[in-house]
């Protein structure tokens, strides 16, 4: 099995480490020629087995669809890709169509676990047939965390099921980051606690909130007390907020996901219309003084 | 009737105003003696008619604590006292519990309507005994808007219930105060709109949405179009975060009131400790770049 | 001035009866031959000034694109079409396209005022452009409240505008009612309030929370103390959802907006999926006991 | 060593088992003689080591404080008492001080860990003096998980520092729970996901969101697919609600705790009577249908 594997970037490099490691063998394409074993995406298709298996794994939206498309003039009718980018899974209907009017098939894979997936593997949510994913199933045995399949790797379903539930994934990332830290601003707001680190590195065992992310809190106030060389300046990549947009759709209440995309717009603002016309309102019925 | 009147500040003295062009007569009492008509409280209380009726309206906590003290001193068997503060209603007791053991009455009054007050009448909320409530009336017709008397004076309950109305008026003032804020910055962001105060100014005739605090904030707009002049940064006076506790203590649902109060504080922080722990876990993850 | 008014429901049969009143000429046009002026849309185009002015006033979606599919055959290069519909302003551009390749032209009109338009006029939000804008000033000058015309009327911006002021004033309307809810709910469970009815129509006067809602509310438990004959289940007719987005899109927090929403989907749910694994949860690492 | 316990209910019983498990000597008393090692809190104290080591694991409130003040009377002076139920920190001091005028040493210790630390360790947050927290050490490194002690113990400041950390821990808690229990809903709410206990399992490793509560919540999809045996019913114990109430007196924005809390609150009412209010107000300004 020779597979090809299209952006070498952030989660692409090491993933191509990882599936050597693991006895795969992989091609990948960029188009940054230092990191690329192949010079053009028809090269890459000459160098796989066929029928061949590709995953991509470039940024979601216009450089996604931009692969797909390029991949239907320069694959063979019974190839197999594997769309691997954090894409909105209403993007993988599409691309899958796109894809199957070649005769090409399709699966969308929502992949986790940030730049540790190199060393602890990727935690893999998979979306389309049945005999696809048997076929592939090596690429993703090599991907996926050593241990039981079933705790790192799942067919979730039809295409786009992969990519739903890895955006479900991240907004309750969303969420349960931002539990921690309420509940750390809360232990650094008490005079009477003397050893937030501590306290966090003490919930790594025994308690009922330890995880994966509280291990990370602790390595990020171990390296910085007091969190003082960073600013409360949070982005968001997206699936927080497709997360609330499908809540909407499917009207399912998601009070704390939303509350927590919307913490980062507001960390993001240097001024808040908003709380200018509240304090406006305030001066404007009270004669509250209003800083000016 | 000759009522005495503890406390000439933001409220008390326009309170005075307004008693007196109602013609009822009144003595205040004041610390500062630029405004007070009385030299002492035990002066106040040799002026007016007995059994006496004496309006508190100073902070509350240990300022109106310390006054219904010294009234307890100098007032007489059968005399009625009204705290008309922004007393918490757990206090109420307390206080009503205080005079009660030297035969004072005693009714709480929660007032709203700022500095406007004094011109179109204060919306008045009272807690305490029907008698006494029916004894200081005129008092309370005085203060009130003009008009039918239930649309602007309400007999709501038992001592407290008056200040307990209060709180959660004003809990629902942080509520619609932030919805139309949020609305604000909604028409701010969003280029095809032209002419935000314009709107806010349309809305106040025929929509579901008038209000007096749009009229406000129409008029915050057209003295500062943009509030440029505005720095967002929003006090917040207690009663906000007492509803919280409230609907904590009665188990009633308040996501709307308690974002309200969270939005609040959250505009008054120059650094969040809780969204640099965010920052620092996408760093720790996902190798994203924080700002440092 | 003989003007056309598409949609003769709810809203559309007390608007034709405004505008009459106040001395437009109108043709309705309807389905439902019954309130129907004319017997088809080429027999109401024949009965107006031209250039025309037609107003749709139809359900917001594919009712709406139809008719205007319908106009852009019907009508004639120079007419003016005003949509006055709940569509989301998204919609606008469309619309406007596709009339402009026939030489109509396009106005968007948020509407607001419910029911009680008919009578108090209908607060109106226009998107589009100042020379059309001028030229049906008559019809919103007959629709809008008496009194200035700025306090129900505003030119917001371009094609878009209009439904966008209505969404947010919409968006607004969520949170306010939820704010008032939330306290009336205070209200009720706490036992020395005796009289919450009595508390909401004192609110009317004076308050800082005054306003056209809250009058609603006083009638609502006037008419039904308790409100014992009203389920709590509340719907939502799309553009508190459609804020929510916008919000998202535009990256403005939106936490008590949201929050509004999110309250009334969990009203609509028999059982949350959601709370079945919290319980499920307490369960699992506390032998807590759940409810089968 | 011989310590004494005091509580052998969901908690204190397992944790009798660890202690002796680990060499430690432990009498327990209890109300319920069954389980009781002793006759009366007089027989506990005559049975141990001077000076005395007694864990107190009973529930909070009136129950603990009955318990201190009963110690004040059995115990010596140089005698220790650890309070680990589940108090809230305020009571600490006055606990402290109790026991501080018999000249009894007081260290509070938050637990965590429910029915599985009897085999796993309990995670222990302590708050008191240096010297105490050394000579009880025994009996923490007991009771807490295997490998390094920083791991599964903090002594997290004064007195109070224990229980409040164990308060935030549980906050957390809540936020966990909820961002779980909204994505847990989203996956059920789409059709084309057809395996969501699968994706629950495969979540376990690798990825971003892995943790302990992800673990129970594989487990009880596991035992109940679709948790169709359980109701969505939840309690509260209390820190959850003085989380959000330390978050409003420290001025801490706490949107997704407190969404948490409501969330709870919601799931347990019959009947909403905000949302009531919400339904009749559409009622009245938009004559849309109401359920009644």
């Amino acid at each position: 099995m020779h597979v090809g594997l299209i952006g070498l970037g952030k989660m692409g490099l090491p993933m191509r480490e990882r599936l050597r490691s693991k006895g795969i063998q992989v091609s990948g394409f960029d188009r940054n020629p230092v990191s690329s074993d192949a010079g053009s995406l028809r090269d890459l298709a000459a160098r796989l087995t066929v029928p061949r298996i590709v995953w991509v794994m470039v940024p979601s939206g216009s450089a996604t669809s931009a692969v797909i498309t390029d991949l239907a003039e320069v694959l063979s009718e019974g190839d197999l890709v594997i769309e691997g980018g954090n894409s909105r899974y209403t993007d993988d209907r599409k691309h899958a169509e796109q894809l199957a009017s070649r005769g090409i098939r399709y699966l969308d894979c929502g992949v986790s676990g940030g730049v540790w997936g190199r060393e602890t593997g990727y935690g893999l949510m998979v979306g389309g047939e049945e005999a696809d994913v048997i076929e592939a199933m090596p690429v993703f045995d090599a991907l996926r965390p050593d241990g039981a399949r079933e705790d790192g790797f799942v067919h979730a379903g039809a295409v786009g099921a992969g990519h739903y539930a890895k955006m479900v994934h991240n907004g309750i990332e969303y969420g349960l980051m931002q539990a921690y830290a309420e509940g750390y601003e809360l232990l650094e707001s008490q005079d009477i606690i003397e050893d937030t680190g501590g306290i966090l590195r003490a919930w790594q065992s025994g308690t009922v909130i330890r995880s994966w992310l509280l291990e990370l809190a602790v390595r990020a106030v171990e390296e910085d007390p007091g969190l003082s060389r960073i600013e409360g300046f949070v982005e968001d990549s997206g699936e927080g907020r497709w997360t609330v947009e499908e809540a909407l759709a499917a009207e399912v209440p998601a009070p704390v996901i939303s509350a927590a995309v919307f913490a980062r717009f507001a960390s993001r603002q240097e001024e808040s219309p908003a709380m200018k016309l509240v304090a406006a309102l305030r001066g404007q019925f009270g004669g509250h003084a209003v800083r000016q």
